[in-house]
């Protein structure tokens, strides 16, 4: 009997032990559901100690760069696309201390994403978004986070993602400062493109290349800068062979430093755009064979096939012209290409059979940009649609004649 | 009796419960000494599959941007410092399936590290490589790490460090491939530049400035470009304030953009030279106020003070005047600055105060790059020790004399 008692207790010992270290390993960042260890910190302080998480955050307004960082809680930024390029902007705009993220995405960890940062495997199998949202919560839990695991492309899911969008900001109801674009396809940027016009909702767009080697950011403001539909998407030449473009079904590759730069250069132009510092870009290429960074600003395109667009334009118009001193980016130098470039055809470099599905207007780009594909002009090609759809196989297609010309 | 065995039973069945459990927690990346939830992979698959971690990597050997993908695996690459930018240049090497890593740090993970990627709340207190150790072999089992707990300024580490760089290769007793200098201070950085002169190791240095808004990264090739002995290291003029230069005793700002960039451009770097493809940046510089991203070459100094140095050019001098042709960048377009525009003295720009230690040659520099201080010259100034204590300490003097100028 007493060995038996013994042995109970002894038993319990090891059961209590287990428990507590499953806890800490839990606490500590784990697969679990704990908290982290860090407790929530109510006020940002710029005291220089090895436990304040905000200290060299703040050093930024005694370094004479930032003049306000708590501002950044205030802020409310949506991430559409948490793969390569998404998940590290969350990360770093988690790190930073955003105020709110909202987090999109449809798809699940596997292994073969472990080629870029953040995920790891032990998450192969979870979504997304839930796996993000568990690790980025253990790094700031100071954040509030909101993840949806859609695709924002079907109907209902788009519907949920304008609300989202337009209601889901720090303080519900309002809308979020900022949409980031981290998506891999055309149609999710176009339905992006489409809620932000609709809404007047400026965004941050984001792209890497199928061969690894290149990428871009662009911002859109609705209005004042040429939106998604305006100009075709713009991609920094790599003076690389025809063979590398995209081909349906081959596997794209990536490269955790570009998809690094890309994700920096990104969320720096956020923290630029929401902080009020340095010079905020429209278009900043990454060209990493070349190392070489090809920055332009485009105007939008009076004739955009986006009614909302034409809109957004007409009513910058109206305040431009009642105050036409107020610019959203004083700092911002523009390096602009001849104002009204647009409307150009590509009658003479591509066939008539092309015609009716690359007809768009092309802008007169700066060396080392250009297009990716072109965009119908549903006045010639007689469609009617959403111009989704029609467009998205034109890539490899028209990227192949126009390089034979 | 049948109740305390049952009791016995219960407890036993809850112990393996949490061993399991614990088990599972630790294989699956939290604190604990687990291997990670993947096997090893013996041969590096081009197969598109979502379990193939290297899917990606191989497929840019489809899209003709490299040509032998799994020549990665034989490298190995030492990074010295594995803070913010060295924890992202470390993790971006191990996702990409290098052969063997050394990391060497002395500093412990801090709550004030969090501003950065990489490290975690749960991971405050352990040291930076034992923590890095942890989370990059639960990421990649597949790489071999070898981690130095020291400085590698004092004077038996810095022997013991040189050993393992000259002895700790993928093969025992070759060297390295490369040295990845990713530390914060100046001494530091003399002394792997001190070190690879010694061994003709090739390096690549990196920083990221006090202001936290500009960075750079620079190859070293011991003879052909450079040294950091050469001449002063160079900054990116980030058009800020003198109020914003190091100041002892002030903490510095950071953010975990700028050093993701620097991370993803160093790590680029050295993909582009390991693997051989695209162009080699010998200097790239990042100004994240502009986004201005200056690049240029530098010769490396005949009056160089590192007596390395010379030796080295000379090495380099006798081996191209055998080969002319033998270039280690065939692809590399030298954007030089005229050739000989060394031994420029400091004279009409700074008072004569500062000439007995600010006197040693300055190249010319593109516009947007400015030195970061000056070396010492040692006949000049009368000192024959190392150059590494007498300059640390006029960064901040003579950015001031010279801005007033």
């Amino acid at each position: 009997m007493a060995a038996s008692a013994k042995r109970v207790e002894q038993l319990q010992r090891r059961v209590q032990e287990l428990e507590e270290e499953l806890a800490r390993e839990r606490g500590g960042g784990g697969q679990g559901q704990g908290q982290g260890q860090r407790a929530r910190i109510e006020q940002m302080s710029p005291e220089v100690t090895d436990s304040n998480p905000y200290s060299r955050l703040m050093a930024l307004k005694r370094m004479g760069i930032v003049k306000d960082y708590e501002k950044i809680r205030s802020f409310a930024v949506a991430v559409v696309g948490v793969g390569g390029v998404g998940s590290v902007t969350a990360e770093m705009l988690t790190r930073c201390g955003i105020g709110k993220l909202l987090l999109f995405d449809y798809d699940k960890v596997e292994l073969a994403n472990m080629n870029r940062l953040f995920f790891q495997p032990h998450q192969a199998g979870l979504s997304k978004v839930q796996a993000a949202e568990h690790t980025l919560r253990n790094i700031n839990p100071d954040v509030q986070f909101e993840v949806h695991n859609y695709n924002i492309t079907t109907v209902n899911n788009f519907q949920h993602f304008m609300d989202r969008i337009s209601k889901g900001g720090l303080e519900e109801g309002k809308p979020v400062d900022l949409v980031l674009s981290c998506v891999d396809n055309f149609e999710a940027r176009m339905a992006i493109n489409t809620a932000c016009n609709e809404l007047g909702q400026i965004w941050m767009e984001s792209g890497v290349s199928e061969n690894a080697v290149s990428g871009h950011i662009q911002l859109v403001i609705p209005g004042e800068s040429a939106c998604f539909a305006c100009a075709p998407p713009l991609v920094v030449a790599a003076n690389i062979d025809e063979k590398t473009l995209k081909r349906e079904g081959v596997c794209a590759a990536s490269l955790p430093t570009t998809m690094g730069v890309v994700a920096g250069l990104l969320v720096q132009n956020v923290l630029k755009y929401l902080l009020n510092f340095g010079t905020v870009s429209f278009y900043l290429g990454y060209n990493a064979m070349q190392d070489f960074f090809p920055a332009m600003t485009m105007k939008p395109n009076p004739q955009c096939s986006d009614r909302n667009c034409r809109k957004q334009q007409e009513e910058f118009e109206k305040k431009e012209a009642a105050n036409p001193k107020q610019e959203v980016f004083e700092q911002h130098e523009e390096i602009v290409h001849e104002d009204n470039d647009w409307g150009i055809e590509l009658v003479s470099e591509i066939s008539e059979e092309e015609l009716k599905t690359a007809s768009g207007p092309v802008p007169d780009l700066p060396e080392g940009i250009t297009l990716a594909y072109t965009i119908p002009n549903k006045e010639e090609s007689g469609v009617d649609g959403e111009t989704v759809q029609e467009s998205e196989e034109s890539l490899e297609e028209l990227m192949a004649k126009m390089k034979s010309i």
